[in-house]
């Protein structure tokens, strides 16, 4: 596998401030960080990217949705009980630790037999019992030689107050993904009532790890973009699936690796749907359009236990990088589990209807329920018991219903009380289908893909580093300088300078007095693709010369031409070769 | 003034999903806001006008910092202190109100004589025992006629804790600007060591409200698109500030409002300085651009008492809506005070340095600290004690030095105690001058932005509804559809999408099978400027018509010509007049 320099990088990272940790002067935070302008103009392209890629071309819509959601939402979707690490604390000096990375950490340093192996595989989905167990019996102690409290369970959300009243409490979002869920009823309605169809949601996401490790890649505050493709559960065809269906991907599953076709894939049910494997194969081209290295991408199916505790199916997107295989992008079918949790919860009808043309005429066993009496008794719950009723399945009410004087009868129990409801056989005209749609979602990675994506395009050259960004993805695209300053090339830079700009191509004047080399070392080191030098000939054949980044080969060129040429080599309509050949 | 049709836009804003509560199916949450597809792709225009406008204009470094910020940090900028309102609690229902609002609604509803004119006037800067005195004096209850408590100070930040350890306090930020100043040093070294500059950030900022109102002008959750130009305290001129100094803008000062140029209020010392002046004018410049109504800004100078904690001057830029004028971007010269708070409380120099050439010598008197002394007393403080040492100012050393056995001392209390410092005369000389930068802050809340540029693009015709944003403001830039369906059409509206999304022009196909003016009506509501309709003359003369949403005319233009005049339509690179000579 490829090796990468990255104590080399990261010092980069820091001296040209790509990042810096979150208050650093005041001793930075753990798992915090800012983006300097060089990674948050990489990251904009990034999103740019992403939205003309997924948004624009599946016209999916875009949505902002609050940081801040009360209690109700996440007890709904299930994070408030399950959405915790196991937590074991240093009995004598209080640290903290998360059970899973140290109990990995401590076996992994023992003669591994395969017991151990074992146990280590183990770790990752052991309760709090499991937990106390591997620590008696391989007595592990702390990092400091400690003894260590029982596992506890520990939410990972972070939570507040809203207002000044008391129990108003809400949690930063631990996804983008719920804002959308909540939104499904408005998104339905925009997009005319029509399936299926698709919203996103880039932004910041937040995550109280117990101790966060592993840099950029597991921060406490991360970025996300999400996609929510809403499907009826009994139509997951796609027929853009076509455009990606020849794809030949690496995938992983039932512990082994195959280089398959998307289409094969599907057909013999490995990826569960098209819909599935059509954003496995456009995350695939997405990754290869920012300049990821697609050798090192593989996509890899989640074992039933490792799932998360909405999804049915997952395919996790992973990228090689010096951390080994790392999770950039969650591809999963979550079911109809969040808009069901959230429809139970709340009474309102988050399903999707389609018409049935000729209507149809049958008899079914239906509760009788009437509205004035039942509305007597559960007030404002009244929607919720009538919301529950009305889904009961036939089969359900058939398998329970009993007889009594006559009449049939149905024990149902709500809110802790058993009721009698009564039951009859009418007639029903079956106009529409409601159901609850499923949702697929691919969920990137912001922060780890960029991340990665750095350290894939980072080397040395000669002892020196260069950052082979695609031209899209660099934050400067380029600089203007000069071998040595003459007064009268400051006009010609002004107007290079501000043509690129009314063409939104961000240039750099470097007006320090350093050698031509350093400034080109420079600007390799942080991605900057082309060039653009005056030298003295420059005022008397008015041509400068371009130098790109990777070749390090220049072509001098008219400076009435260099905006023209560099704004097509920026957009990378033409290539360098093809620019060299026309020199 | 003008009046506007709030009631319908507002009806506009729910139906057609530009706005929904945050999680309004389970009863929404009061200040918080979620926003659809139309609305989002509105504010990212605006953020495309502004980081070209400002950010890439001025070379700004954009920046992203983190939301959490640790208590340290908002200790030192006075943010722990003082940024809160006056909270009084209805004592029976506990119910909690901001005390001035409370007040001022009920003294409004008073017979206004000139007392009570007065102590209006008063509430906004009052203190607890102000507020108290008035509630007293006025028997004001709460608007359920109940007894009010006494006045309390609540702190606006929302609180949380980072990890599992206790007393790791942790805010979500109330502004960006302090992610900026943190980052200073690195900035500074960003640009070389090279002064004035300015860094840019534009993210989500939070302010626990306690009961907030006013819609999308007063949110929880906001968006704040900052820049913090870092200047010499005595180099506030500006070579830029030339390309704005004709403009006439209505300014407010000293209680009287007057058209004058940026020049004559920069030479009059209306407004403080032309940096300052700068900005009021590309403020005015990109509002101009994104299309508010110019006739309804103005800029308002604050008063000594209205002046945030930090503020030394101030302008805010108001528009006027159906609100009022109401505070849309606030422009102060917050001084050196955030990174000396910073500077003060960690030990880290946060100053620029000057060359001196040639060097000055001097003799000064100074503290002798010997390191090695000091270090064991205070240990890991010293650093701090030692840069308030170096920095005293020689004037202050001079009239509290006392002689003892022809020695010289200072008194000097630190940490509350004092300690006997020896001073001597020593020749120096100064290469560097270090001065901690002033700050001039440009400071925009978008969603407030946002939503008056609705009410200022909002009418009625003819009892329909119509946005009239500019092109490069709407979402959805064109809609392409057609009077009576003809599977023949399809290849060609594929086409168009297709080439017009990959000029990035957002373009929807409107399939309905309802007449064409609904369609039409249905877009003008939403804001798209222009409409293609294929008819059946389509397929014999190969011509489509595009009609203009706010003149409702229609040309009829080549199928083959209709995406590169739609592409110049909404870069605005030609105007629809233009359009309509030509054909």
């Amino acid at each position: 596998m490829r090796k990468f320099d990255t104590q080399k990088l990261e010092q980069i990272l820091k001296s040209r401030f790509f990042i810096n940790q979150t208050a650093q002067i005041y001793g930075g935070m753990a798992g915090l960080f800012d983006m300097g302008p060089i990674l948050f103009g990489i990251k904009q392209n990034f999103f740019s990217l992403f939205r003309k890629h997924f948004i624009q071309y599946d016209k999916l819509f875009e949505i902002d949705t609050s940081i801040l959601l009360p209690y109700s939402v996440l007890k709904s979707s299930g994070h408030v009980d399950k959405f915790c690490d196991i937590l074991i604390i240093d009995k004598k000096n209080k640290n903290s630790y998360r059970a899973d990375h140290l109990i990995i950490d401590y076996l992994s340093k023992l003669n591994l037999n395969d017991t151990i192996k074992n146990d280590i595989k183990r770790v990752d989905v052991a309760n709090c019992l499991e937990i106390d167990e591997l620590i008696k019996k391989y007595k592990i102690l702390s990092p400091d030689n400690n003894e260590l409290s029982s596992a506890m369970k520990f939410n990972l959300m972070f939570e507040t107050n809203l207002g000044y009243k008391e129990n108003q409490s809400v949690f930063l979002r631990p996804e983008t993904a719920q804002g959308q869920f909540l939104n499904f009823k408005k998104l339905y309605e925009f997009n005319n009532k029509k399936m299926p169809f698709g919203s996103a949601s880039i932004g910041k996401a937040f995550r109280n790890e117990i101790s966060p490790r592993s840099g950029l890649i597991r921060t406490r505050e991360f970025e996300q973009a999400e996609i929510e493709f809403f499907v009826s559960p009994t139509k997951k065809n796609f027929e853009k699936f076509l455009k990606v269906k020849n794809l030949k991907l690496k995938l992983c599953f039932d512990d082994k690796e195959k280089l398959m076709s998307l289409e094969d894939a599907v057909k013999s049910n490995i990826i569960d749907n098209e819909i599935l494997g059509y954003f496995i194969g456009r995350t695939y081209l997405f990754l290869e359009k920012i300049g990821i290295d697609t050798k090192l991408i593989r996509f890899r199916q989640h074992k039933k236990d490792e799932m998360a505790h909405y999804a049915k199916d997952c395919w996790d997107c992973e990228i090689f990088s010096s951390y080994g295989w790392i999770e950039c992008v969650g591809i999963a079918d979550r079911s109809a589990y969040d808009l069901t949790c959230h429809s139970k919860a709340t009474g309102i009808d988050l399903s999707f209807s389609e018409k049935i043309v000729p209507p149809i005429n049958k008899k079914e066993w239906k509760v009788n329920l009437v509205k004035k009496d039942w509305i007597k008794i559960f007030k404002k719950d009244y929607e919720v018991f009538n919301n529950e009723i009305s889904s009961l399945d036939e089969e359900f009410i058939k398998n329970n219903m009993f007889k009594e004087n006559d009449k049939n009868f149905l024990n149902y129990k709500f809110q802790d009380k058993d009721y009698k409801l009564e039951c009859s056989l009418v007639d029903i005209t079956i106009h529409e289908i409601k159901t609850i749609p499923d949702v697929i979602e691919p969920s990137f990675g912001v922060g780890r893909i960029l991340y990665i994506l750095l350290e894939h395009a980072f080397y040395m050259r000669e002892n020196r580093p260069v950052l082979r960004l695609k031209p899209i993805m660099s934050h400067t695209k380029v600089v203007i300088s000069y071998v040595v300053f003459n007064t009268e090339f400051t006009k010609y830079i002004e107007e290079i300078n501000d043509k690129l700009y009314n063409k939104n191509i961000v240039v750099e004047i470097n007006d320090r007095s350093c050698s031509i080399g350093k400034k080109y070392s420079s600007c390799d080191e942080i991605g900057v693709p082309f060039f653009i030098t005056f030298d003295p000939e420059s005022l008397i054949d008015n041509k400068v010369t371009i130098r790109e980044r990777d070749s390090m080969e220049q072509i001098r060129v008219k400076i009435s031409e260099v905006v023209e040429l560099i704004t097509e080599l920026v957009n990378e309509n033409i290539s360098w070769e093809e620019i060299k050949l026309k020199n």
